[in-house]
């Protein structure tokens, strides 16, 4: 029996709310549960000077979690004067995932970057961030054929992730915190709406698994993100429908 | 005429909502047009060194700007590596308000830190900070009340604050981004409800101005104040009736 | 009575000596009672990032306490690797004082840079710092015009400023470092020759204050600066003389 | 056809060294190939602060790359004053898969931490510092039986880790730097001897891949690893001969 | 010839002041020519973690540049947020060069820091520093034992600092700034009284020296010291006739 | 009688092999007994700003510890944040030690980045890191004028480093650890094939030394470098054969 007493193949409430950060080109706010992450998307004709010339764009990302977001408070990164390695894995993740899914090339000299800032944590914050990042990011691209900027929309496809696990109730989808504290194996997928796989992540907490029980995760992930694609896809009707 | 169309002496709509944080002792996210700010208040039963042993509390605070909080996209100070001299300036204010209105010593060896996360920026983020951050201190003195930690309330009163300026429409209460970034002279009054001043801070910046010019933008502050505490009390009336 | 036995209305002395940095365009050393503050003005061809082809020049300031200035040893900012909060507050106050009164686009695309250290501190140095670096600003912006850079002085203004508190004497002029530790409110005021406004700024330490202890402290500080003034007259007058 | 000419199921040849660092309580220098990598693991009796008085060991590791370990040289980490994104991902890997076969509450309070110095970079430097880790944890814990800090060998596995992926030769084993750094995907395995999954990292570049190219790529690293594991029990058993 | 007239066997004009740096233990401003480099010395009644409890004392050195000590601005190593490698260099030597003198088992627990900050610089300031800087410590030593905390000066023996060269006009005592930055070869020699070596310095600037030259330089310094000593005997005699 | 039982005037055994770094354009790996120091030259067609355009050349380095090269495990400086006053010394020491044996203007614009990195440390690190280093530079060096990009070897000198020190065993040759950090005195002497000096540093831990003492290490010093010239004669022609 899991500790939210959901079935091991449930999700949890999802909901994506678009258009708060009223400057950014793209925002979604996504709930996954008690978890809250506030995505923005930000344009810039720009690029990184790796890329500058070179007739291409860029996608990137960054992550943060509000001081009080967990269960005690941590200290700020800003004022700790560094991120720390999680932050830093989790932001190289959200923006190497929606890089997999964008014609970068059909960007021109594009920059955007992605802010997922946590608001509330209660486990799968890497997660819910990809998935409201696509959202974000789909706005901004949105806008920028609106605005003529680019003729039709660089994306090759649409992202979400969710985290399965091994817990003391078996294999289960979409861990919250108590659940992530305690599992023996814990998994993230970033998967797309056509099936292919973009990122997987598995690691053994105490004791290794086997091949047969990640292939049961996956199964979890593979049935748990539909129903992420479908809050993203009305959370994206909802938002052009207002533009027009 | 100002560009929003107001009345000198009119303020911005206001709305305190409390709870949005589930795992802070006490949480406001606070509106002024548009500006929003969320503010925490995080209890830890631990002062800073300086104050150990000494037998009493301690208030500070932390202000941040989610990166696209403005126009156009800040870079995260957790990734530039420190705070800024503005947001250092902007902290210690917040803090220093809020201990000159709380009794120190009858909170006991108590530290509460203030979260002020600013996610929409529309000038006067400094002012909706301590005004939103006094509503979640006030909560969680409340719940310390209540699960007889603390025997009363530590406050000797109520503070909110609110930006003046001279601007090409004259002296105006409640400045927005518009206005604060043309105004001759720009001032900050954090006052409490029983007509005590806390903090002034006034600066002119391109033209000094007078001693005149100063008294009329205290007045305009002075009733300005009035419906900043009016919102924080029906914040603070709301929240409490819930935990009842 | 106040602990130095000095009248409520009462300065310190003031002394400003100039000259001491041979190679800054302009230096003045500021002792205002046992505070002493050497402030150096730096004269660049080449204006920050913000203002560059744009035409105007810019002044900004730095501080810093030498790390035995004060009773104990404090430590040396640079082997912290950062800039405190209050310093970084100091020299923003500074910086802003100086620029109300220069003539930025007067100045043609050159920057000053302003240095404030202090080598003994005794309440104050803030303000003995704004009043020793317009003498220092003074000084390089008349070299300018000796040396056919620009051809008037781009001052708008001559500033000086004071702090003034509410102490178990009552109101007082020019506090030093024991009625500083123990004021019920410490005010400090930037003000013109010709009686404006350049910066105000006010803190209750414990308990709010009222308007009209405010405007006591107003008007102490109107009196007090006028001996400012007359101590930056001699140290510019003197200088002027040596480099004709 | 690989670049190298490898078959697609070849890994390069591997060589794991003992000893070479003379102060450490035990050390690997591992070569796969071109890319070359020196372990050290260092043995201190003090755990972390948040194991304090638990009763429970540590493992942890650091990752460095010599400046001039890759193709054009590096700015050394040390001089830019933080450590990569890319580094404490890699590092925070290596830790977790060593602790996922190690029993730390068996070891006590001690800590072990592993450093990881790439002194030749041709591609794979995480995995072959995973594999070299391994022998230098496995010899450091060897030597505390022996002085009879601790009664058994507190390990529950054996470890190594292989990196797949897809290229234009199809599906291949152990890329080297020229394959990794045009490959459609990448993924790396840390596996033990008795066939657990420690770590599964599976990263499309460009595009999604299927799980059928996924489950592919498994099969290969199942087989590579058996040749990492023999070349560990050499190392093992060439090392604790000589010390007895 | 040398650039400014001097023969070569002809020290710069040396003044030590005392006393101008109140709240510390023991001060000295030194000027050596256009050099002026203010020395204070602080007691703290608490050692390093490394000699805690150990019956040990320990002496430091900071060392500093005002921003414009010299011809052009440099950046403040506070704002930099490090201390570059020359900042280091300098002060680990002025430490090492006092603790050479220093009977630290005989100061019992206590930690003196030298801080030696460079007001105007034309060259030689690492030497002034520690010429200065044994006057401050032989001031806070005399300070300790006045009052009683100690029996006798700690205090093996006086040394003084200079700098020789080769320069076009030959082998030359106590470089100037001209001088320094156009040697061949520049040398510093921390001697004693009694003719001891304490440091010793010599670096080829752009081709190798002999062992002749290296000796002329040597006896150069020997001589120039003595009016050093004699600086700082008529510097200690003033301020210790005043504290009687 | 040393530790080691070696004569007053005996040198460690030293070997020095090259190539180990297979993309620098010159390494060293040289061993003066137990202590083992990477040393590789990196070029590139890019010479620091203050040298642009100038038609000069530059050559610098970097130095490092692995962090278990010691006795017991040093924090890693990369980690730390910054590297210690020691490291940026040392390496300080390095670069102008060889850009005194180099023709910079016969290199053109290129500069050269020598890194060294102790794997294991038993004393003398830096001096063999300057015998290494002038090896790999030589090396790289080399590689310019077989490939045609400079006509000649712009070399003065070649130049090995040696540190003497006065010990329980009176004056010695190449000290090692045990003897290092009980030394009296400690001189490191950087000399040139023709008996030029480079680099004199000499220090005396707790008792100044005498003139005589200090012409007594001088003495061992210059012997014992000629074994160093040897091993790096033996290494260069080693490496040359190679490419040829």
């Amino acid at each position: 029996m899991r500790p939210s007493g959901r079935a091991p193949d449930a999700m949890r409430p999802v909901i994506i709310e678009t258009g708060i950060v009223r400057h950014a080109e793209g925002s979604a706010m996504i709930r996954v549960g008690g978890t809250e992450v506030l995505c923005t998307a930000s344009v810039e004709q720009r690029v990184p000077p790796f890329l500058r010339g070179k007739g291409s764009g860029w996608v990137t990302a960054e992550y943060g979690m509000l001081p009080r977001a967990t269960h005690s408070r941590g200290q700020r990164e800003a004022s700790k004067g560094k991120q720390s390695g999680r932050t830093q894995e989790i932001q190289r993740l959200i923006g190497r995932s929606l890089r997999a899914v964008t014609d970068l090339r059909a960007m021109g000299e594009i920059c955007i970057t992605i802010d997922c800032d946590v608001i509330n944590a209660d486990g799968g914050t890497r997660c819910a961030s990809i998935t409201g990042a696509w959202v974000a990011l789909r706005l901004a691209l949105g806008g920028l054929v609106r605005n003529r900027v680019i003729r039709t929309l660089p994306l090759n496809g649409q992202i979400a992730a969710v985290s399965c696990g091994l817990t003391d109730a078996g294999a289960v989808l979409d861990l919250d915190y108590v659940e992530d504290s305690a599992a023996q194996a814990d998994t993230n997928f970033v998967l797309t709406r056509t099936g292919g796989i973009v990122e997987i992540q598995g690691t053994a907490e105490a004791t290794p698994f086997t091949e047969d029980q990640f292939m049961t995760l996956f199964g979890l992930a593979r049935n748990g993100v539909q129903m992420l694609f479908s809050a993203q896809d009305e959370a994206v009707a909802a938002a052009e429908s207002q533009t027009r």
